[in-house]
């Protein structure tokens, strides 16, 4: 499988939820087009026996048996490993970077990246300082629709210049029934529509309304519907200097409807595309 | 056709063009359901031409003929008009309402009431000072169809407690290739897309989101999109202190969507309506 042609890889996973479990499964597959070769080095979480588990659940059995560590600062100790997946919990974020970073790691990060942008701000100063490669684990802009749609945006002009974008994404979470320790209702663990699902809304409008490298900073004014400080549904506008427009929504109460993402540009008076953020299955145009 | 069972009102149409002419012929229409007998009084006209025109193009050859004034001045002091409606363009509305108010005259104003808060106050002070009647002429408020949603959603709670409401009604009117005089496109005259259109989505945001007789004010926050400062996108956000959030938005760029108002409550993930706002014909739930 390895090929000698390419550099390798040694990631260590920080985190043994659902989402890491899918990042791992992603992250061997034998791809014929990939930039190197892969390997998962070592994996971290709360105690050795979770680690064990999602290494029997999740590495294939011809592939290295990872290092499983009991503890994140064991892992980040680990010289073999090159870099950090992580996927903990969103308020965990902030911190497993810094530890990652000043262990001199690379860093991949789920989404949302952290709890506010002084968060986001401290990590990456960090990893200026420390010279390595930080990113946020954004999948939704690797879906080979997204890259046709922006070359059909963005370099083709298929529908003239981009002026207005509407996003919904909501998902009824029944928030009101979990207990008061669920990460989708605790603050403290990051809860709230905004962060788990409007991270959403505000990367499809983004990559609609910007084009690949985009130094625009749009003015943002939003609204929250708050309940016990949890934000059940978020809406925001956003306002480019030459006029164009988003409009990015998101809620824990509604469903989001079937098309949830609306792209209107100068040539034709609407370009939609009817799809599901996480699988997306068609684009259409009317 | 006229009985003596019900009032009379003596109306006073001021304005000539095809909004006025919609008004007068729906006005005349013999509805069993009236509540008064109304009578085209009198026609104010920038012209005797105008006004002549005007009469005989709308007026049916059965009615009593209206007294043709060439001067709004000359419509108002008229001692046998009981009520005027107003059809001028947006910018004239405030000083027409105040020159009726003034000579004692009740008010039905077209939509938008006035170009902004300030005038809108005044002209409503100076009502009630005057002891006069005012109202704006938003038909919406009052089509049929909106009847049967105010008794769905807020008598019946057919979808529950209504959480959030999207309404875009967009309509391209290639304002780049209008005249500079146009009603459209010059500022002086109230152009933009929030009075002529937005006003719309506004409408159908508050009918769907407050009951009949509602005195919440949301917190509203918006942002446009700007040309030679006429407003080509109007985006709006609306928030209630319980959390019932709204989306209004208006382009001038752009076609309405087919399903341009989209009502989410709690007992159901989502209820859809798909109508147009001035001939609406379709009430589909989902």
């Amino acid at each position: 499988m390895a090929s000698n042609d390419f550099p390798i890889l040694r990631w260590g996973i920080v985190g043994t939820g659902v989402i890491s479990s899918w990042f791992v499964t992603d992250l061997s597959l034998d791809r014929p087009d990939r930039k190197a070769n892969h390997i998962i080095q070592a994996i971290g979480s709360s105690s050795i026996e979770k680690g064990t588990t999602f290494m029997d659940n999740n590495i294939g059995k011809n592939l290295k048996r990872p290092t499983v560590y009991g503890s994140y600062q064991e892992l980040f100790a680990d010289t073999n490993v090159d870099i950090v997946y992580i996927g903990t919990p969103h308020a965990f974020h902030n911190q497993n970077c810094l530890d990652a970073i000043r262990a001199g790691k690379h860093v991949l990060c789920e989404k949302p990246f952290a709890i506010n942008a002084r968060e986001t701000k401290e990590v990456f100063e960090e990893a200026k300082q420390k010279g390595v490669f930080i990113m946020e684990a954004m999948w939704t802009r690797f879906f080979p629709l997204v890259q046709k749609l922006r070359e059909l945006i963005h370099s083709e002009k298929a529908i003239g210049d981009v002026q207005r974008v509407f996003c919904d994404f909501s998902m009824p979470m029944g928030i009101a029934s979990l207990p008061a320790s669920s990460r989708l209702k605790n603050p403290a663990l990051g809860a709230g529509s905004l962060l788990d699902i409007g991270i959403y809304s505000l990367t499809w409008v983004l990559l609609a309304l910007e084009g690949e490298f985009s130094h625009d900073t749009p003015d943002v004014t939003a609204n929250q519907r708050l309940e016990d400080g949890v934000d059940m549904a978020t809406s925001a506008l956003l306002l480019y200097e030459d006029g164009r427009q988003g409009i990015a929504t998101c809620s824990t109460l509604s469903k989001t409807p079937s098309t949830f993402c609306r792209i209107e540009g100068s040539k034709v008076s609407s370009k939609w595309m009817e799809l599901r953020p996480r699988h997306p299955l068609l684009l259409q145009s009317k």
